[in-house]
């Protein structure tokens, strides 16, 4: 049986259970992580510690215990034998249970920490094939910065997307490309890396840091500039970036057909230089 | 003790738990509606019941008991002895506990459906003597006509009101007042009544169209077209209004004086209006 962790306490998954008070529930107010584990480490879970820091700050929920999320993550994968799997862990912060306000509840209020782990095997198809995607307009709110769990407008996005077939729901806000429902989005233009930069517009990915630095170690030419949907037929390619599928080549946008509709070389070469990374670690 | 619902169920609050895989709790994916009960009956219940109705709609949660919300509501009433107190009954309904996807779940996930109800003494002095507001950015979403549970951008803008012993924050967008937090705002302006038409940024409360309704009926000039925010200091009066609190004054914008700095007459009128139409419903 799956093990989770609420609070302190390593539980079997379905004996954990929230109050219905719990300001996660009643107003979607709290944060969360999700890292990956590859058969014998997590990757760069320093850089999740640190959003998880990042956004617990700008909400001001206080849990002192945040530098425990690898603890938490390494108990779970072993509890659930997840030893020699691919992984991910998921980690919740809210801001707890207490009388509906919309104010914050009094300091003596402790927050909830839910985590839960499961297997993910790398799914090959859509890094070889490349995925289609929706563009729409981005309807979230203007703190996308912070890894919120008020997911609402993320997920009727993305439902929008899978209902047509496609694996994403690519965002545009005043004409310019920001990131996808649960990606960011690179582009190459002209020779270039493009992406949006870091802004309260976009979540600062995990996966987009590591490939913005793989790109620089490797002597691509990189612009961190948002790019403006009537550039999607002069760009060359477009890949997603999430710290569960890494990169995924995008080969058409809402019928707009990236490139010659195939996984370009730039999106191989990135995916090529991740995966040496990810070998290094394993050591 | 207090006896709360759940999915078909009323039992005392504390033997309620919510599945941590619950899209409530994970997504913010679900609705809610609060309905004020007047010692004897609730006001305008059908109109809570119809935008319970809409907001399950454009969430595509299917609920099929939306109608019972009124029987859930008096029987809440009468198990906490709420009958002859005023009282407030909130309901949420989310899409259900299943694994975590940004896609709906399948169709055999059952929404969750959750309600409770308190005592709710009506406060006199905030409607005697007006309050100060703070105006900020909106940083909501672009859909805040769907009452949904995903109200971390109202928790943290009330809160920071709050912080600052302010009763309210009201909502700017590109310039415009939308609303407040947790209320819809009106503004008298060279007599006419204003307040922002009805539209994907704001709600459309159950208190403002009422408020609508009376003034209409009552030979009040009426414009429901958004005000600038330059427009504040020559407006006579503005006041806030929702279900719980009803027709609050506010007498103070971010520092800005509303008219004389006191509640107004177009306000006290309405106020008694809407008390005349709740004793006329007392019988």
């Amino acid at each position: 049986m799956e093990i989770a962790y609420i609070n302190g306490q390593f539980l079997p998954g379905e004996k954990i259970k929230i109050s219905p008070g719990d300001r996660g529930f009643l107003f979607a107010d709290g944060v969360y992580e999700v890292a990956k584990w590859y058969a014998g480490f997590f990757f760069d879970m320093e850089s999740h510690v640190n959003r998880l820091k990042r956004s617990l700050g700008e909400l001001k929920i206080v849990w002192p215990g945040f530098e425990s999320f690898p603890s938490i993550a390494d108990e779970l994968i072993r509890a659930n034998k997840l030893e020699t799997s691919y992984a991910l862990v998921y980690l919740q912060v809210t801001r707890g249970a207490a009388r509906r306000t919309h104010y914050f509840p009094p300091a003596e209020v402790t927050p909830t920490v839910y985590a839960s782990a499961w297997g993910s095997a790398p799914e090959t198809t859509p890094q070889e094939e490349g995925v289609k995607v929706i563009l729409r307009e981005d309807i979230r709110w203007s703190r996308c910065d912070i890894k919120s769990i008020a997911l609402l407008a993320n997920t009727i996005s993305f439902q929008e997307a899978w209902e047509n077939g496609k694996k994403e729901c690519i965002f545009v806000r005043n004409g310019y490309i920001t990131e996808g429902s649960h990606s960011n989005i690179f582009f190459v233009i002209d020779g270039t890396l493009c992406t949006h930069p870091e802004s309260n517009h976009i979540l600062s990915g995990v996966t987009r840091k590591n490939i913005l630095k793989i790109a620089q170690d490797n002597g691509m030419k990189i612009k961190e500039e948002a790019v403006h949907k009537s550039m999607l037929r002069s760009c060359q390619e477009a890949f997603i970036t999430n710290t569960s599928a890494e990169i995924t080549p995008v080969t058409d946008m809402d019928g707009i057909i990236i490139g010659d509709g195939l996984p370009g070389p730039v999106s191989r070469m990135l995916r090529k230089y991740f995966d040496e990374v990810i070998k290094s670690l394993k050591g």
